[in-house]
């Protein structure tokens, strides 16, 4: 029986967590990833009320095992998804870019375990202050949304496991088996992927986006739009057009017209790769084919126990 | 015996390099790395053609092993310290900041090991095929100048690995034992510690500096100037008033003539905190001590021993 904090936590089999992506991660994703053993998670941020009822109630049907809800804190039907979440039971929340202490009482009062997504030690000090049951702790180098301290991955982990008690779910530049080792040798419990299932034949990212991704080398992605919410986005003509405008030292109320509504599905759902908005982390370097979620779960649990064989076998870590 | 390529490469005993430094890494520094196991690195890019002379004559006398002397390209006086690294018999140069091409077959003919530090897998790439016997891949997170590409240490890494054949020493964000093991589980060969050692009884940073670093949180470090050469600094004075001229838009040449010379010296080498510069890793957060050279290399030898023996026998790694 394992007792990593995580595992226990959600009552899954793995401390491995599927990032709940606008876009990308409907139940189809979801379900796949908890019937495989790990947490799916359904991304709320790009749905309508309506649409996240029918999500969560295709998810229960289509896996046993439990799955969560992410949930963007500033989103404007932010009230009404927390009512159809505590309304429709789903037992693990995972809340983003706002203030974890708005809605924490009220999810867990209907047992609802509840993780929030932070970007620096001060947020997960907060979070923890605020009652959460683990933080997901996000590096610089993720992609979408992402913190202003533009703290790495491999700097945070280590500092957050030194401040916080509740458990801690590493998330930026994770991909693999490896890297899941690397980050729970940090000091994280379990990770959190969120580009490798963008990836994923499961995910409702258009083929087109996909493909793009699959492709991307490093240096292919950036971290933009600072003076609104930075976002890391992969280097196409809307970016191109970022950085023409940003030569003009544009005001916050130009970028937003610049950015408009829509942009990130027009990109990543529609496929217009041109002049949509194409969030995704850098780790997206590594990615080379578009695999099933069981698939991609077998593959990180096979290279992660390589890796710990590798540790005590290969005759470079022995000087 | 191990067959650990950098240890073999180098001739040392430890796969630990401490970065060459300026205004941190003299003779007294890189002789006590070397005398511990690890390679000691002279940082000649804050030093005048005799300076580095006497550093290199010192240290050869302080030591009986291998060092290393760092030398910036695009150094001005970089041909004369070439002339006096060749006099003077240094075995072994790390080459930064400008191309490899111009000066590694001068080097190599004198039977120099030459390693070049890199920022993204391009680079990486011009330096294997401009002959370097390894390369360093230095992540977004490490302190002082820095790459353009952004990309962590944590994506960084297995990147390089991947595409060069030469060995590879992971730099930006390694502090100790298990930042150590994680890069080297990434695909290092070896790893590059500068942070680290700055807060090291044996840097000649100035006191108040080195409280400074050991005094760090996370979030305090930002990567600025990056129309010149995009440069990590703890946040004091001087980086606000940067912050202050950026709202105005300020051309290339304002930047550099509020820069000024000798901004660097006054910060980290003369101590004033408040119009220095201030070169430092994110991982400066982490470090709470300054202890000698021989204590570093003995704690994290320690740590990344303990933090091998964890991924066997700590039960969160198991499920």
């Amino acid at each position: 029986m394992s007792i990593n904090k995580i595992v226990k936590l959600f009552g899954i089999k793995y401390p491995i967590i599927q990032a709940g992506m606008i876009w990308c991660s409907g139940w189809e994703l979801a379900s796949a990833v908890s019937n495989s053993g790990a947490l799916g998670i359904i991304g709320s941020g790009s749905m309508y009320p309506e649409v996240l009822k029918k999500h969560i109630r295709k998810c229960k049907k289509a896996t046993n095992n439990p799955f969560a809800v992410n949930l963007p804190l500033l989103y404007p039907n932010a009230k009404e998804h927390i009512e159809t979440i505590i309304k429709e039971g789903v037992p693990i929340v995972f809340t983003s870019a706002g203030n974890p202490n708005t809605w924490t009482k009220e999810l867990k009062s209907h047992n609802i375990k509840v993780v929030h997504v932070v970007s620096s030690v001060k947020f997960a000090l907060k979070a923890e202050s605020c009652g959460v049951d683990a933080v997901v702790a996000e590096g610089f180098e993720a992609g979408g949304h992402n913190g202003r301290e533009e703290t790495t991955t491999l700097c945070l982990i280590p500092d957050v496991a030194n401040k916080v008690n509740i458990p801690l779910i590493a998330a930026g530049g994770i991909v693999d088996g490896k890297s899941m080792l690397a980050a729970m040798l940090l000091g994280a419990d379990a990770v959190q992927m969120g580009t490798r299932f963008v990836a994923c034949k499961e995910s409702s990212a258009h083929e087109n986006f996909k493909k793009m991704v699959v492709e991307a080398k490093e240096g292919d992605t950036k971290l933009t739009l600072k003076e609104l919410t930075p976002v890391r986005l992969l280097n196409n003509e809307f970016y191109q057009e970022l950085v023409d405008l940003y030569k003009q030292h544009p005001t916050k109320d130009i970028l937003m017209n610049k950015l408009g509504r829509g942009r990130a599905k027009l990109g990543m759902f529609e496929g217009d790769l041109i002049n949509g908005e194409l969030e995704i982390g850098q780790a997206s370097s590594q990615l080379n084919n578009i695999f099933s979620a069981s698939e991609i779960i077998e593959q990180v649990l096979n290279e992660f126990s390589s890796y710990k064989n590798q540790i005590n076998n290969d005759k470079k870590f022995i000087f």
